[in-house]
């Protein structure tokens, strides 16, 4: 259970509503996630939250389905339980293969065992890596 | 200062030197990275965590690049500097333009912004985020 | 389920009891929270545990609500989801308003955003922030 | 080292200047810290980031000072060193006694205790913190 | 819910199938946790971090107790629900006692405060820890 | 540079003096780390923890050298930098050999990489593991 309740559109106030009806519009879709609905307790936080999304997530220098594959990557490894779900579930509608997902998972793992190697034995940065 | 002394090529064991012949020859240089000086202490640990990181490492359905990234963003999560630096480093070689770096700072930093919001409203995950 | 019993007042030490009994006291309740319940288990660590307790979130240079938000910020990035809840619900309890609480999340999540960067870009510190 | 080139004034592309500019006159200053200079090399993430920043640590329903205090809990747990030193010298700046800092330790601590054994016994959230 | 299927046996691969009978045998039971039943998706990934697990928790120069609470304390720090869970139970199943996990419970907790402690005041490393 | 002034024996208060005392006595030193130079500053804090730090840190249910490998396990993974480097120089004055030292990082090291696939695929926790 949510420590702030989750508002339904009719609930939202005039501004969270345009958030909301923006979602919808760029998602293509009818429904609106709990993350929103809990935001809309905080309009400007929450249209604030929303512009910057947009921009970041969408297509640039890097596609669409790498972004949410280090998003997935963040999401681990600090352990967000709504966003692991959310932005994996994401990922294979932006049409993430079963192999891709086997080799993100790969990836991450290992990180968090050399990451741990490394800060276990306090290691030195080379000097070329800093150049 | 790392906890354990970094070995030099000379100081190693004879299956610690058979890894570090094996890391130049496949990463095609005379240098090896302090990480594998570090490792080399534990040559058991050594060939069985370099055998893995070549295998998952290797472009395969994700590129090496896209691998590198992924890296990066587990590593700033875990605050690795060591990773942090080597990852960071190990990407612009392997092409990563400026303009994809800043994308991929934007998507961590939008990440941990949306992770700690999720956390700390408790938010509940929606059912058709678990399919 | 917890990885130990939840003991009842019934059920706990003498020493433990002492605890429970204080705990009751201080806060003016009948019940005692699921936390106190498995520190049951443990009276020598419980005692302790609750004295500090007392002295640190008690109001002095810091009101007693500030304390309350501060360990909610420290809980929302340790990811700890009872923790969260508890404190959630003690602020609100000591008067956090709604307004309050959106400013509380406006700066958890803007710390995280940059804690992220300043973390991923390695930045030096400034030489007049060391002084 | 950072990752990437800490850009002077004069260096940044006119987007960065405008808010260069914004940061020393809302400061009132004539320096501007690293963080800024590095942010300058991504001009539209620093815009957008700058932005934020100014509605979010301004006084509002939480006071200047108690905002930077959370915002020193979340680098500590987050431990991001730039971050931890550039707060914590910003409170002190903002009147931050030496008897507050201490107490803020004494409750970054103790959050970090309790929450490591609250996880560790995986204890059930009680009911009346739901709601 | 989990992100991809929980493997059968009979759902599983030849490798997997491999895998699971090791593992089987070596735990002498008839039935596999939900982790390897997960695991089972990715074959190649499951057989090498079967091999790894066996090497890294059998008995050497520490023994399969001491092992698996330092995995207990790991788990907990990285707060990771499944492994509290599972490597509670294991260590519990290995003969640690009540006084012992209390004493584990306290060092975690403890270690935990201080870590926070030193990080948050950024206290310089003495010299005759660096050797 | 810390971000308080580490007091010497001569600047400290008749309390910390005390505790300053005891662990010279208690650890059969002259000197005392910085950690406590820092914590004299708030001498009712330091008093409590090294109350606490005797009483946890004793030999006990487990013996000296496994609390301090519990310790290291702790501080890697939360990244502590003096932490580690007092803990693991504790550790080696204790007995540590280099044969444990070696397989107390791949506990660690193997924790990190199955605490993120678990946490990556949202594995159910087994049911005979909450018992």
């Amino acid at each position: 259970m949510s420590t702030i309740k989750l508002l339904e559109y009719e609930e939202s106030s005039p501004k969270a509503q345009k958030v909301l009806d923006d979602i919808k519009s760029i998602r293509q879709t009818d429904t609106v996630n709990n993350f929103w609905k809990a935001m809309a307790n905080h309009p400007d936080s929450m249209d604030s939250l929303w512009s910057n999304l947009k921009t970041v997530m969408a297509p640039g220098a890097l596609d669409a389905l790498t972004k949410e594959m280090i998003y997935i990557a963040v999401s681990v490894t600090n352990n967000c339980d709504y966003c692991i779900h959310s932005h994996t579930s994401n990922a294979f509608a932006k049409g993430m293969t079963k192999a891709q997902y086997g080799e993100l998972l790969a990836v991450i793992s290992m990180a968090h065992q050399t990451n741990a190697l490394a800060t276990a034995m306090k290691i030195e940065v080379d000097d070329n890596f800093k150049k």
